[in-house]
């Protein structure tokens, strides 16, 4: 196999939480790629030295190395290009890139609230004191202050969604019939919650819901044999 | 000409601000088509009865009538399919799907409790009372109440169309090197505040109002030509 994934993992090396690793798994399942996934934690930064900075997704193709998960799958798309699409044209390229910052800025946020007392007992022992120092740096507060797992975020979680349960009134996926790299954008954090919190985030009468329902179904089952919590 | 749109004005004619009639217009241009616009006031129910419905934009195209401005854009896209696509695609249509209802629900909102008054102000006498009316049910206060054209509202504007500003670091339209539809959806809530609005929603240096501005000069001007403030 010639393709490898760094891969966020937690406490256990199947615990995969990384929105954007997610991204890129579904991408290469979407291609019809197998790559190794690697399991890597925030604090080994050695082990990615080589692609010259310190996050991932990494991916390693031959002699190429990608980071960030925009660029691994604008990679994939052109290195790929005889094998399933992922957009399918620059506008819906554009419409997908759109998707990754609404959804950075809207949707993460507010599952960041929800899961991340979750989220912080999963990592591995390692990494707890770096997650804690750096995440509450940047959020202003402890990470207790700023958690709110109660029923109000997740209804703000549900109202902010309505853009996305408006198109699935009218279609199964984000890409009509099909998905493509928007689906799985917004997708993504739904599996980082799903690998962390046992915390319902979704109606089961939630369009929203048995759209998660089929992409966890997708490429065999691919994500919900991931390890995570049935919600 | 064959193509006449019934479109939304206020007490002047050339007043015209109604965002899903920007829309289509947008769309009409960018197909290359021309249509004739007919003013149309909200309470000229009659003269759209022929639709089967009551609101605008109603486009007549031959034989066919078509309303709702998704649908019209549909029609266009499938009657018009040699002249220049408003998609390319279906992945790209659901984008600009998702655009819409983000809009709607995000962005509309934010602008009309800044312009309300304004609006308010540029309606055709004889709709007055009945957008008061209407409106005020809907919103479950005065118009008076919900409206507040100050600097915190304009700053949420700015800060909601955050996702936008992001794509726009990368390319110069949502379609990237070109506008396709949902460049239109966002530029709509735009023309309808232009119209009616001498309030400034943009900061200059802002990248979305270079990129208005593109779309203003698009089509020979057509945008920046019709009635409206300089902001």
């Amino acid at each position: 196999m010639d393709l490898k994934l760094y891969d966020l993992a937690g406490a256990k090396d199947d615990c995969r939480f990384s929105p954007p690793c997610w991204q890129v798994k579904m991408a290469l399942k979407h291609k019809g790629l197998d790559a190794q996934e690697i399991p890597w934690r925030f604090t080994e930064k050695e082990a990615i030295a080589f692609s010259g900075q310190g996050k991932v997704p990494v991916l390693v193709d031959g002699d190429n190395t990608i980071v960030d998960s925009w660029e691994i799958v604008r990679y994939l798309e052109t290195a790929y290009a005889d094998h399933p699409s992922l957009f399918g044209g620059q506008a819906s390229e554009s419409g997908a890139l759109f998707m990754k910052f609404w959804c950075v800025q809207t949707i993460t946020p507010i599952i960041l609230r929800i899961i991340l007392l979750d989220l912080f007992q999963h990592l591995h022992e390692k990494d707890k004191a770096y997650f804690r120092e750096s995440r509450e740096k940047f959020l202003g507060m402890t990470l207790e202050e700023f958690a709110t797992p109660d029923d109000a975020t997740i209804t703000a979680l549900r109202t902010a969604l309505s853009p996305l349960r408006e198109v699935l009134k009218r279609q199964p996926y984000l890409g009509g019939d099909s998905p493509y790299f928007a689906d799985y954008i917004v997708f993504a954090p739904f599996q980082w919650a799903r690998a962390v919190s046992p915390i319902q985030l979704l109606a089961k009468d939630d369009l929203i819901y048995a759209w998660r329902e089929r992409l966890l179904d997708a490429f065999d089952g691919y994500a919900r044999n991931s390890f995570g919590y049935s919600t």
